[in-house]
């Protein structure tokens, strides 16, 4: 039945070797590991249990570990960072490409860093300088520095010349960058254009000047906007003053946007984007303490709402039969406005202009639901407790509770956000006080002004 | 406040749009919308409530429309598309690539569709129909038809000059299909190595034979893990008896990887993934009526529970003011648990070789936090109510719950996939189901033991 799960990318050796591990360590399966691509040797250790993943570790040979690493994600890659000397460390960067580089150097501590790159030739770490110099989160932190240039001024002849003179170029070239004697982007000449052009042709007759450079403070998330609109596979970033810095690749951003996408999902649950999922007990135990200590707070304050009915409920106790049904509903309802709204606000839908048809949309939709099932619910409770006072006060308290949520819901993001706090982990907490306070509020309230 | 939500995407065209929208329609608007690149307007659209919306599809320039629906996500491209006629829908397909016009026609009820067909010619036809003979979430779904192939003996030369005889060579080539004479696959010869090696050289020479060709019935996810793991442009797609049938490109794997991740996390608030986040008041209400119902059912069950010891409550009602408390809790707890366990399975890494240890790794986690919280909240209660019972009943409820809620938490995403059920939307509702009625039960439960 779990078998199904497993994956299967087509590559019958990762399968092997999955199974080849029931059986125990071999030099059979040091072979297997090690004849892995790296993105899937990383994928067997993410998927691994820590004891096991430090055992495939020790296993995979030393030129493949920096290959390896670049492919792991942060948590997990700390992990193994954490164990290594300078010496290891320098091993690793070689050969790497220099965006992947600053991207290790980022999780080591400022000393370490700067060992680093003081043993790297000059070239090297003047590239990987200017890529650290720019926030990870940034163009400038998700380029690479290998670009191949050309002048306006050549012919498309002489440039099929000088390429023939490479004995490879950068991966994911779609595009030549073309800039002038100060080194300022000035356009694009896509290969293609280069394979079907009259070749003596000049670059600036036949450049593309509609791909708009990226500037290098950009943040990561428009990057990946602007990559997703234009359909962009490569991207030149370039400085302040218009100078060409480097590049961005498709395989960056897409990294991009599955954390962008995952952060949102991850953060209503309290969890890290970059979560471990196979970290050990206690470290997990650790950190999900934080979050339900929070959650815990807020449980408090909807305890203590409860607190103060305490003689209503003592004299009618089928109140305490059905207020969680009107707070729960509350969270439910806003729940959904809350998620709509995060969801809208990732894809750049969400603005000055929309937002107020927006607020009023989710409050017309809350209070139409609160109505239908606040109906519902009233027969129900009057079906069970033959009280026409509980039925009529839970009719009312779950439509206020209803619509006060889907406001909330849909309102807190953008609050949030323009507070700079995250929308997905804060938003989650107050909606569920808010949903949890509102309805206990308006339902013991309600029956407490009926039953006196 | 809100404005610095605004979308800027670098494109100042899209923001003037946006504040002449506010003075209304005008000629100078519907120059604007018309000169914005289609991915561009039809990100308007959808960030535009409905009547705004329909206007400025109207504005929209008929030669445009068909780049613009490309654009638009499956709901609101669905409102216009019905709003169509047989001859509207044939102009908008011309021109556009064979993926795109596949994924509009299966948008449309069965008989417009034969008639689209129809009227186009019969190569473009079979084209078609190739890709709509595959499910849409597979790799035959996903393919384009547009592919150079070549034959393994010509020299690079010939290639050279084949491909000058082409005004424009498909977007996103960075490959050629190397084929036989039997239309099968053989390999791949990149742009990259076209353009550095001696022309002289032939095809077979040079081709690179470790891309693997991909299978018209791979499921699209999988699609996206092979692209994400190889860092891949493009890759060929294979027939059952290995015939080249076509390609899939970045472009469209960046799109199945944003609604994968988007759709656990919709789908736990009982949302579609492609839900219009400004669909009509009424729309919205109907759809998540649904997903509240079945929310009500869960919260009446977690009543009967409660009702069940209502006696209980009568005798000492503290216990209604804390119960909350310990179902939220585990609801908290079991959450985190869902959350990652989805999250690893959407990446691959949960196989029944793992499964165990996450498990146990969930009950430890759970328990280890049961005890810590347990702790807390039974001192406060004590303090609260100076009832020892209570203090005492309310610990050994919390690990019990938080215990089962993780162990649920965890293994529900992996018993509802087996089942073919979307973890993520029936996960999140058993979950809330389970915590409360094992929080009520365990809580209450306990309680009438004690103190009868």
């Amino acid at each position: 039945m779990v078998q199904q799960l497993q994956l299967s990318i087509g590559d019958k050796a990762f399968q092997e070797l999955n199974e080849a591990l029931e059986h125990g360590v071999s030099p059979e399966l040091r072979r297997m590991l090690n004849g892995l691509p790296a993105p899937d040797a990383a994928h067997l250790l993410e998927s691994s249990p820590p004891k096991l993943r430090s055992l495939l570790w020790r296993l995979i040979d030393r030129e493949m570990e920096g290959d390896v690493l670049q492919e792991l994600s942060d948590e997990v890659r700390q992990f193994f960072l954490d164990r290594m000397n300078v010496a290891e460390l320098k091993a690793i960067t070689e050969g790497q490409d220099v965006d992947d580089i600053a991207d290790l150097l980022q999780q080591l501590p400022g000393t370490i860093t700067r060992k680093v790159l003081d043993s790297m030739d000059s070239q090297d770490r003047q590239r990987v300088e200017v890529v650290l110099s720019y926030p990870e989160d940034t163009a400038g932190g998700l380029m690479n520095t290998d670009v191949i240039t050309i002048r306006p001024s050549s012919t498309l002849d002489v440039v099929l010349r000088y390429l023939r003179r490479h004995q490879d170029i950068p991966e994911m070239t779609d595009s030549l960058f073309v800039v002038n004697r100060r080194d300022e982007y000035i356009g694009a000449l896509p290969l293609s254009v280069l394979l079907t052009t009259d070749p003596s042709a000049t670059v600036f007759e036949v450049m593309q000047t509609d791909l708009k450079p990226i500037a290098a403070d950009m943040e990561d998330s428009q990057v990946a906007q602007v990559f997703e609109r234009r359909d962009l596979v490569s991207a030149p970033v370039i400085s302040e003053n218009g100078q060409l810095l480097g590049r961005i690749t498709i395989d960056d951003v897409v990294d991009v946007i599955r954390e962008e996408a995952e952060h949102s999902m991850m953060s209503m649950a309290g969890l890290d984007d970059d979560e471990d999922t196979f970290a050990p007990a206690l470290k997990t135990a650790r950190r999900r303490a934080v979050w339900l200590g929070i959650n815990l707070i807020t449980a408090f304050i909807a305890a203590s709402v409860i607190g103060m009915f305490q003689a209503t409920i003592d004299k009618v106790v089928a109140l305490a039969v059905l207020m969680p049904i009107v707070a729960g509903m509350g969270g439910n309802a806003g729940g959904q406005a809350l998620t709509l709204v995060i969801r809208g606000m990732a894809l750049g839908q969400i603005s000055r202009t929309n937002l107020k048809w927006l607020l009023s949309r989710e409050l017309m939709a809350g209070f139409l639901n609160g109505i239908l099932w606040a109906a519902l619910v009233s027969l129900i409770a009057y079906l069970w407790f033959r009280d026409p006072i509980i039925s009529m006060v839970i009719a009312c308290a779950m439509v206020i509770n209803l619509s006060t949520a889907v406001i909330v819901g849909a309102s807190l993001p953008v609050i949030l956000k323009s507070m700079k706090i995250d929308p997905a982990l804060a938003g989650t907490i107050i909606l569920t006080t808010v949903s949890d306070v509102v309805g206990f509020l308006s339902f013991l309230g309600l029956a407490t002004l009926f039953y006196s």
